[in-house]
């Protein structure tokens, strides 16, 4: 085998294989740019050390692992692999979010492998998990907590009550932050994660772009505290549901309230998890450090042991072949959770609630708890469920009021048990 | 395929199948004793039902799934299939864990496969996900919440104040325990299954006898308000854990009390859990339904499945293929929770640090609730951590006493943190 890409990961994966979990593991070639640098004894003395991909791809390596990240060059690399006859082990979520189903075809022609359980969730064995270990079931939904950096930030402001900025800051120190974590806040990298999930769990076809991201930015401390008060706490959602009927999914990413003692509630620092809801099986869940050096080439290394082994699950039945995407609804039906920031005068719950019911929309509890400037007052407003349409209808409707002194910031409530069938329930 | 033992898991099976979730999985054949009265229209018109295994044998069939349980006739029949060429798909945990070894060298000889998903927590791919999915790790330790009916019954003591009688006899109703409850509640229906876990997973032949169980039936009331005291829930804990060195291995089933907060402590209700501890990936948690008639079919149907799609995983690896059995270590090091019941007067707890002392036991803090009579009060010492052979001596020897109204009760306290894994970076 042969790794291209020698960072953070593709260290951790020399190191398992040099210390001998896998006797039928070798590493013969390492590729890197400015490969000098990177040269370290322990990782044995026959490794060819090259800046050349080419290179790799010419040497007797049947196996090539895709650890450079980001979309390109390292699709191109992944299709010039495949074309030698070589297998791939990647990590990367862009080039198989965007070009999975393609690979996939390609390496299925060759009669090669293509594995990515790495690409999602890092440590935690995901995607074997949907396509053999829940084969037996018939999916419904698919949840998960997939970055790291937004669930350490939303935790250490729970937790400390620290800014979002603060808690940003923190994991930036702490290295649970890229310098440029725009990425991971706006939802885009777990955006990549969850078509890839949606492709492997509920056999569709899904457009990373077609899928809706929120950022976590707009959440505030005063929604941290006000979610407790509703037994809740907030994460970043990542949530794809088969719709009825056949009539595509809906996907999204974004920050929601889940019931602090759910599964997603109990999530804790960057770790991740993945809760599936079959028509047989209920609700499994999966978690697990979902990054780190290690943790992901763990992952790496179980799919280079399953090539190994000759029973690696074969390319045609990882995602969908048919490139027929399927279609994203936006819309969906939940409780919801209203704050609004506002230069308090009498009468502005009468003037919402008039608006909300003008637009069907129940209430269901007013939150405002004391302690704030007149001129800035948070209240909460929760919904009962409602289309996420009807809401963001109501709150454009709202927008004509002058007391507002920001725009509110509306969220679902994903509350339902873990036992109840279908829809979501509030009570 | 054809099911031998048409009860509440066949009859899922069936209709999993029967539902066309895997075009490749037909079902020809059903055996059960008085099949008549078995006997369903939906299962497809071309099922031939029969009261003799021996039919079922001598069909063309290529899989046979027995789920007739018990040891006998069960391991004969299997090897029976196996003889006859059949592959095998079995939730029977008794024939795995006694017979694992021998019945996959059989299998292996044949060309055939042994596959036994559902024999530990149900729906939840456990041995896949130990097996394939952290196969690049290499694991330390293994703990899980493996009995539906413990679980249920102290969750239930937990939220609604319940005595044990009442628990289990609540449970019995809801169909969450058996008749019978004795292999549940003494440890053994999880002890089977450690000694699975502890072969797919950390490659050690276990037998069965060698794993010291304690039954959850002396956790009182008492015990559960003093651990939520501690910041503590009650479990059944199933834990199998390497010993540095090769010397073998520690594996007990055991009521233990663990962090409210861990993953362990959250299990709710009659789910299942199982928290591997590995080298590179730290923690990772696989949690759902443990037992029920579909979530158990859904594991049965995957085995189907990777069968029909041929990338089972081979029978020489599932577990460790020498008979040789590893040496069960009955001692182990933890804090300890001890709690007397003591018909009161000056200088008990004096006398008791002196013997704890004696045996180099360190206290850490002793709770007494108000609200007890004297002559039948509870209290509790936590211990630092120690050996468990020490707790035992000492307690042997503070048995000398009058005072002790009932004999002590202690647990271990399983409540280290969950440690990072290797690297930090997230993603």
């Amino acid at each position: 085998m042969g790794i291209a890409g020698f960072g953070t990961v593709g260290r951790a994966v020399a190191r398992i294989v040099a210390g001998g979990v896998h006797p039928g593991l070798r590493l013969t070639h390492v590729c890197n740019r400015d490969v000098a640098r990177k040269r370290v004894d322990w990782a044995g003395p026959d490794v060819v050390w090259t800046d050349s991909f080419q290179a790799l791809v010419d040497s007797p390596v049947d196996v090539i692992v895709e650890l450079i990240g980001g979309h390109d060059p390292a699709r191109a690399w992944i299709e010039q692999a495949l074309a030698a006859g070589k297998s791939v082990v990647t990590a990367n979520k862009q080039v198989i979010a965007h070009g999975g189903p393609a690979l996939l075809r390609e390496a299925e022609r060759r009669g090669r492998h293509l594995l990515f359980e790495a690409a999602v969730a890092g440590g935690v064995p995901i995607l074997r998990g949907l396509r053999e270990g829940v084969a037996g079931d018939r999916l419904r939904r698919i949840q998960g907590i997939l970055n790291g950096t937004c669930n350490y930030v939303l935790t250490r402001m729970e937790s400390a009550g620290l800014t979002f900025a603060d808690a940003l800051a923190e994991a930036q120190r702490l290295g649970y932050a890229e310098a440029d974590p725009t990425d991971d806040v706006d939802g885009h990298d777990a955006g990549a994660k969850l078509a890839i999930l949606a492709g492997v769990g509920l056999g569709r076809v899904v457009r990373v772009d077609d899928i809706p991201v929120e950022p976590i930015t707009a959440v505030a401390a005063v929604d941290i505290g006000y979610a407790r008060r509703l037994g809740c706490v907030i994460r970043q959602v990542a949530r794809a549901e088969l719709l009825p009927g056949g009539r595509g999914l809906h996907a999204a990413v974004r920050p929601a309230l889940v019931s602090e003692a759910s599964t997603l509630g109990r999530v804790e620092g960057s770790r991740n998890v993945v809760v599936v809801d079959g028509e047989f099986g209920g609700e499994t869940a999966f978690s697990g450090f979902g990054a780190g050096g290690a943790p992901t080439a763990v992952a790496v290394v179980s799919d280079l042991i399953a090539i190994a082994r000759g029973n690696a699950a074969p390319p045609d039945g990882w995602l969908p072949a048919s490139g027929e995407p399927s279609p994203v609804a936006r819309e969906f039906e939940a409780p919801h959770y209203v704050r609004f920031m506002i230069d308090d005068r009498p009468g502005i719950v009468a003037s919402l609630a008039r608006v909300f019911s003008h637009h069907g929309i129940n209430l269901d509890a007013v939150l405002q708890e004391p302690g704030w400037p007149k001129a800035e007052l948070p209240f909460v407003m929760t919904l009962e469920p409602c289309s996420s349409a009807a809401v963001a209808a109501a709150l454009a409707d709202a927008a004509r009021f002058d007391f507002h002194v920001r725009a509110p910031l509306w969220l679902p409530m994903f509350v339902d048990r873990p036992d109840a069938a279908g829809g979501s329930s509030p009570e």
